[in-house]
């Protein structure tokens, strides 16, 4: 099909997936690109056009009223028809442009910082995608253990039976009946809350953002371990809050470096990871615990308990949360599913006494608005079935015989004059640390180490500041016993002739 | 079953839920808290307490283990045997107990202000309850229109097909494929974009937090309209970021007042909805877009386009995101499927140069990790499959019949010498101002509204400093043709009464 208007060409083509309003208006669009059609002059009325193109004069209307959105031609009332002198051209090309804005310089500070730290990041999880290396590296859950049938009923369940509540706005503290499940959950560990103080999150990493948000008052530092969590270190940067920094000895942080702080400086809260700390794998005693809640008491400074890994117990006795203790309602415990169950569904919770739950309640409606129902609904279901506590039991009896793998490889494979390692009770991760007769970098060990096959986690993105000694962090999450005994045999060679 | 630990009882009961062990416990602790035995004396050996109990020797050793976990008993290697002088008791009570921490002074300064001004929008979200009142002040799409059937496939689609990998972490730009279908859909909307240069978030909400992260430098404001959507203020204050303010006309944001504030401070960014914008509902022209976009270009200052209700247009000509000219890469577009498909799910996304969104990724791989990959696997499909298509659709020919209803319908009710109010080509609002002859607050016509059996959104919500002038924002999300009839007759009869 062909047509012409005045001295211009038309192709249209009836069998084109492209709609033909949509023909018309390209190829009136590059006449008027080409310069064919000059600012000012006039198109021909649509009647007239549908008919020398054999087409339906809605279909020139519509290509008309796109071409005015585009700003191709003048925008007067009931006629379309004159070409106008367009300021600029929509852009038509789908490919990478790169903007003329300076985003470098338009960035506030703390992100500018963070943005060369979580480059190096993305770059040591890179390196996992080499599948000769035993990756000690990633504390993600092993994939394989994810319980998907059970969840996966567990969605058809929620969906089918709670039809379109779960595709609605949710409340911003979190689904009700997960907020209970949560709740008994929390019993079983001896921390006896009610649904009122917990606030479902999207995953710890979040909740730990809202606690920023409610407690870093202008100057307030953090409290937190040092090593820690790195990304709670790159929180607290991000949002340029200033950090003081706890010593982790053999038994848990530095008692008596905390209280200088408290004593010394604003404190905004005291962050702590009792159980399997991250990255030492330390469990402190509860004497330690007892001391800590003491010292946030009587300094009315809150306490924050990261229980992280709370149901990853494999050794020893059991100990209960901190937040058990909490008669005075100072500890505020962040919980989460996705060191056991499901990282991917991004669901955790703070449990908090309930004025503070209501301030975090506001800042997330602020934030976030509400988090992702449907999913809620499902979690809160996997956990009534029963189907969460069976889970745990399977990841315990596949995590204990990693763990115990782990620590037999390094007593048999190690040089032990010259490295020292924590012996934790549960969780993914231990950590190591090595005493070089001369000097070594960190940058250089975990070259070495990776020389010879085995990915570990560099110990200085635990510390807030670089740290003096060279350690790394090796996790079991993502590795059979005997992938764990290889790795140990390979890092013992790489240690062996380094130290 | 009973038995005596020396002078103490204990009675056990084999058909109660609580397992023994923790019968034992509880008792054993009982007895401790009570005084009965005080700290040094000796528990019997587990072997004996078994034997007298009738029971097995491991349910006492876990329970004397549980007593040491909460620190009943002293740890020796071996042997827990002994009660220990606790410093503190564990809780055991479920109920809400008052912190002794002073929340309020803890809390940082500007999130103290935002939750003042929460507990206001909650108490106004709390009357819609009354289904007496004809509601027109929420902005949530219709549930009824939940295309749930269709959503429910794409779940159990996405669930059955790709198994495992829908749990695990994703990638903090979001899901690909999802980021693949946003930029076709983009496409339609004359937006030449690729995947790389969508970042999925969890709403515009986040969205716009994101943002504020990103730009707010110290010192700079965020340039917003005003009135305008009433979380993006909030966010603001939620970060102690200045508000540059510029005053809405008829065909949009003051142009010139504008370029005085980008001429004399610091701005973050510009944020504007160009269509149906929240709450005035006023789509701007070709002419204002170009010159928008020009200004931010001139002075390299970001601009933040709200495309919240793209799909929403049932008037009037299409006119197309300002994104679509922008050659230059100065538009960050901030898009949702809240406002058309389903709230609960929270997803939205960021289109925006390749290295605003790498930075983008590095603030949110720190916030929160990843998003659901569930979910945005779910709404890929839901996408890619024509559903999402068919429902905006289903959508327009819902919400077109509702807008005309309130448009005839403020005609024929309203005193319009004191009342006006603005015409919006698509979207769920519309904005009024009342022009009253005497004094009169916005706190009272509200009072006598709801009075009348209406409901409506207070215009101050919208204002970054409190307007001179009474007005309010009427939406047509949730109600039907005849309710909004009704609604009008109500409004107009409370007007008439005040003005």
């Amino acid at each position: 099909m062909r047509g012409s208007l005045g001295f211009m060409l038309f192709q249209l083509d009836r069998e084109s997936r492209v709609p033909l309003h949509e023909q018309v208006r390209a190829q009136v669009a590059l006449h008027i690109d080409q310069g064919n059609l000059r600012p000012g002059s006039r198109l021909p009325p649509t009647r007239r056009l549908a008919g020398s193109l054999g087409i339906n004069r809605s279909t020139v209307c519509r290509a008309y009223q796109d071409l005015w959105a585009q700003g191709y031609l003048e925008a007067r009332p009931g006629a379309y028809s004159t070409v106008r002198a367009r300021l600029r051209t929509t852009t038509n090309k789908a490919s990478l442009r790169p903007s003329c804005l300076a985003f470098e310089r338009l960035s506030a500070p703390a992100p500018r910082r963070l943005f060369s730290q979580v480059g190096r990041m993305a770059h040591l999880a890179a390196m996992a995608d080499d599948l000769r290396l035993v990756n000690f590296a990633s504390l993600a859950a092993d994939r394989e253990l994810c319980p998907s049938e059970e969840l996966q009923r567990a969605f058809r369940k929620v969906i089918t039976m709670r039809g379109k509540t779960v595709f609605d706005y949710g409340h911003p503290a979190g689904y009700r009946p997960l907020r209970e499940s949560i709740a008994v959950n929390l019993r079983v560990h001896g921390v006896a809350v009610t649904a009122d103080e917990i606030l479902v999150t999207n995953g710890s990493q979040h909740g730990f953002d809202l606690l920023l948000r409610l407690f870093a008052r202008p100057g307030a530092a953090v409290a937190m371990e040092a090593p820690t969590y790195s990304l709670a270190i790159m929180s607290c940067r991000q949002q340029s809050i200033p950090i003081a920094a706890v010593a982790m000895r053999a038994d848990g942080m530095d008692l008596a470096a905390l209280e200088g702080h408290l004593r010394s400086r604003a404190i905004a809260f005291v962050y702590t990871m009792p159980n399997f700390q991250n990255p030492t794998g330390i469990t402190t005693s509860q004497v330690h615990r007892e001391r800590l809640l003491g010292l946030c008491e009587a300094h009315g400074v809150p306490l924050v308990e990261d229980g992280f890994e709370e149901e990853l117990k494999y050794f020893g006795h059991a100990v209960l949360p901190i937040k058990s203790m909490d008669n005075k309602g100072v500890v505020i415990y962040l919980g989460t599913f996705s060191k056991v169950v499901f990282p991917g569904l991004r669901v955790g919770w703070i449990a908090a006494p309930p004025d503070c739950i209501e301030r975090l309640v506001a800042i997330s409606r602020v934030c976030w608005l509400s988090g992702n129902v449907l999913t809620q609904a499902a979690v809160s279901r996997f956990c009534d079935s029963g189907a969460f506590e069976e889970h745990v039991r399977r990841v315990h009896r596949t995590y204990r015989p990693r763990m115990r793998a782990l620590l037999d490889g390094l007593d048999d494979r190690m040089p032990k004059e010259r490295v020292t390692w924590s012996r934790p009770q549960g969780g993914y991760a231990l950590f190591m640390q090595v005493h070089p007769r001369g000097k070594m970098s960190e940058e250089v060990a975990m070259e070495r180490i990776r020389a010879a096959g085995v990915l570990v986690s560099p110990g200085s993105l635990y510390f807030p500041s670089p740290p003096k000694q060279v350690c790394f962090r090796l996790s079991i999450a993502n590795l059979s016993p005997e992938k764990i005994a290889e790795g140990c045999r390979r890092l013992g060679k790489a240690l062996k002739g380094m130290v």
